[in-house]
């Protein structure tokens, strides 16, 4: 890519290009469409586009946002951060989506890219991370090979943003990550055409790093038990999102939608006082196993 | 009471009594007795005793939990919070409940009682608040005279302790009270017997503040879709209880005892994307006549 100028308009149009590939991937896996809701950002300019699915085949809630929004002044805890002045206006365009499937066989998956704009700064950040139930290991380890490819065709660092991404989607009440794990990246600010490319690169590849999933697991039979434990997990992704998420986070203080950026948390979540799995079950597997920062790669 | 000097044991004592008073209540008012889980606090000395029902006869999920906890070193951000220096040893003692009925008739409940100490402060702080799905007017405005009368009894200020609630228990990403308030009150520190009398007297007066609503409902006949819009708004009770409520935040940042946290969870929330009730519903009319401050001893 040349070294032209990137504009914010660009990044935008990109940006709509993967939610487009992602949502007709989905589509097709699903066999029934997205619903589409436009909607303008209230508290200042420009707005998003928010599919989603809601007791579809293949997904029980899923949804894939995009948004771009011009805020008038930057929420007090973000302009403290960032060293900027209060009142800073700001720009913000991402894509985000956060699949939760029927079947406690195929894993929940998020996934993100997004452009920030503020003062002087701005910056890429996104990532991917992978929620499984009833994980397999040699699905695990295909899947960060397919993700390192792409940090290596973009010049990234796979490890570094692996190591991110173990750090960040980790829930310290619980002591456990969120996952399996994946990327994570933010403040990537060396060239604009050259961070675009890898945002993009991610978002194009999404399917290709889902579709093995989906692929093996969509007819699984299983029991109402693990259905339970899959209900029971969703518990946790809402923790973590509403505990800890920046994202999400961000989205609440800056007043943004509540919808678009609660899309995230799953139709159903299950709480029980201290449940523990039994030792030894594929339950108590996960937490003993997967949910914990591994190098998956040395494992295949 | 005279005077005499209120010893941390005493007020743990009255604590303990106060989780008995309750929980006698409770299993007769459910048939079903509590399960107790005994614990100590592993991040300092203390413990408590935490006593749940699950999938009762009354009680879908409901927790009343005693605790009295010494920490080593407070959490940075309570100690910049109390400017106290960092590493400021601690202690907290209280009784916490939360109630998630069956019955969408049924409101939800949360009270607590706690005490604080640390370095050269001290205080009491506590609340009351009750979140109904179908609520009935006159009920409301009931619940509202008892909780007028038990801070008349104990000489505290119920319209004060009535707005701290509504502005508490107020979710402002979704512009509503989390239910129809009650009393919410912290840094207490007039008088230790006065104010530890009027915390006892709350947790005394919980069976009359709840047992109306039992009473009245717990036999109605629902629908599915009654059952549902329950499980839905339940969903914003954990939203409240994740984002915003400061014991939960504490509690996770000081390490406390996860399990015993996280009780309040209920045992089912559901999510659906931007879903709302049809206008001139029981279902609207929850939000827009009472998931607001209202002044309810006015419109009995």
């Amino acid at each position: 890519m040349a070294s032209t100028a990137v504009t914010t308009e660009h990044i935008q149009s990109e940006f709509r290009n993967v939610q487009d590939h992602i949502c007709a991937f989905l589509n097709d896996a699903d066999g029934v469409p997205f619903r589409e809701d436009a909607w303008d950002y209230g508290k200042g300019s420009g707005g998003g586009r928010t599919r989603v699915w809601e007791h579809a085949k293949l997904l029980e809630k899923g949804g894939v946002n995009f948004s771009a929004i011009q805020g008038a002044s930057l929420p007090p805890a973000a302009a403290t951060e960032f060293k900027l002045a209060p009142g800073t206006p700001f720009l913000a365009t991402g894509v985000s989506l956060v699949l939760h499937p029927w079947n406690p066989y195929v894993p929940t998956i998020h996934m993100n890219i997004r452009y920030f704009e503020a003062g002087d700064l701005w910056w890429f950040g996104g990532g991917i991370d992978v929620t499984p139930y009833y994980p397999v290991r040699e699905e695990v380890v295909a899947y960060h090979r397919r993700l390192k490819q792409v940090c290596d065709e973009s010049g990234e660092d796979y490890a570094a943003h692996k190591k991110n991404c173990d750090e960040y989607f980790f829930l310290k009440h619980r002591d456990e990550t969120r996952g399996i794990g994946g990327t994570f990246f933010d403040h990537l600010k060396s060239d604009k055409a050259k961070n675009l490319a890898y945002c993009v690169n991610l978002g194009r590849a999404f399917p290709d790093l889902y579709r093995p999933f989906i692929e093996a697991h969509r007819n699984d039979k299983h029991t109402d038990a693990e259905r339970e434990f899959q209900l029971y997990r969703r518990g946790r992704y809402v923790e973590f999102n509403l505990v800890y998420d920046r994202g999400t986070l961000f989205g609440l203080q800056s007043q943004g939608r509540t919808e678009s950026i609660l899309m995230s948390l799953p139709a159903t979540a299950h709480w029980r006082y201290d449940w523990r799995p039994g030792p030894g079950t594929r339950e108590a597997q996960l937490t003993d196993e997967y949910l914990k920062p591994r190098d998956w790669l040395s494992l295949g």
